[in-house]
């Protein structure tokens, strides 16, 4: 991270021994000594405008987009000309869940050898933040939209699973994974920050008036 | 080097500890058994028609062109298609001496923050590696996103103002500026066919629920 000037580590739910190792070992980056811990996902992407989640895999049944690093790294720069962006990775066993997923817009690989996929989780890390940190010869400026953050898309989101509940669009013992389904639906919506705002109200006085036939 | 698919590993007087145990641990890739030991550099390379160095001191003294590895990977990758290339990495602590040099062409550095050139050996050989194996060309293989149909955009757009509307969100006398504004947001969502389905499924469920409560 630090070779490549990505400043600003989230951790959600370190394993507290190597943690507390790494930040106190000798020589620890400055980096390291400021990283943040988070007890959630959703917490820890509040303030980002873009979250994408790194998998290696290709296979598995997806239901976000999933794009090639090298071919999606330009949106990624043009987002951060503007926003913070969140680039999620897991652990190096298991990686990001499906949960984890719902939290993202959408999905990068590292191509690699069909018959090697799985990375090394620091070489992914550095393989990820060289792409990113790339001089692109052309800058494609595409006029900048402030996305909304991702707290604000978790607010639409919790607003719209209550209004689906108390109308019995959400089937009993189905409430994760319909939250999962209307999260990243909003995420494919990529509101804008003003459009969010204007969403955020409708859904409110929807469920407020929901809300007023179920006293 | 096996996610890149770089096949040939060759240590000059490696730290026998360590690499036995590198080696025989279990796991160790097929490419790491057949890793070749040489005594000399000169013997290493002796099969390379190309011959670069890497290495993070750009303040160093250096006889040889220094180029950066974004710069120049496709001249790399052309020497390629016709010999073999050596692509030479120092030991962690110091680096590639400047003997070593001799038996480069040139050689070239990982473009990085100036605060923190020195990276770690593994995440250099990652990088360099992604980056050599990078198909010239962009991969736009997104799959084709059926987008909705002018006319499913409208059926939801009539559902949600009719729940708005019933919710008290819509002002008397505002019915035409707020169906603009809904059928204006719908449009900026920019819904795939089968997103538009589901929205419109949620929003007619609660279009119905908020019908039993006006009767």
């Amino acid at each position: 991270m630090s070779n490549f000037g990505a400043r600003s580590l989230r951790l959600v739910n370190p394993y507290a021994v190597a943690f507390r190792e790494a930040r106190s070992a000798v020589g620890a980056a400055a980096l390291l000594k400021q990283a943040q811990e988070y007890n959630t996902l959703a917490e820890a992407v509040a303030d980002c405008a873009l979250a994408v989640g790194t998998t290696a895999a290709r296979n598995r049944v997806l239901e976000h987009p999933l794009y090639r690093l090298d071919d999606h790294s330009a949106s990624i720069r043009g987002q951060l000309r503007s926003s913070n962006v969140a680039l999620l990775f897991g652990s190096e066993k298991i990686g990001l869940t499906n949960e984890d997923f719902s939290h993202c817009h959408w999905l990068l690989h590292i191509p690699t050898q069909q018959t090697h996929i799985s990375m090394n989780l620091g070489q992914a890390v550095a393989v990820c933040l060289y792409e990113l940190a790339r001089e692109s010869g052309s800058h494609q400026d595409a006029p900048q939209i402030e996305r909304a953050a991702a707290g604000v898309n978790e607010q639409i989101s919790d607003a719209l699973i209550e209004a689906l509940d108390k109308s019995g669009y959400i089937q009993p013992g189905a409430e994760t994974a319909s939250k999962q389904k209307v999260r990243r639906l909003l995420h494919r919506f990529n509101l804008d920050s003003d459009d969010a705002k204007v969403l955020l109200g409708m859904v409110r006085q929807i469920v407020w008036r929901l809300r007023q036939h179920s006293m």
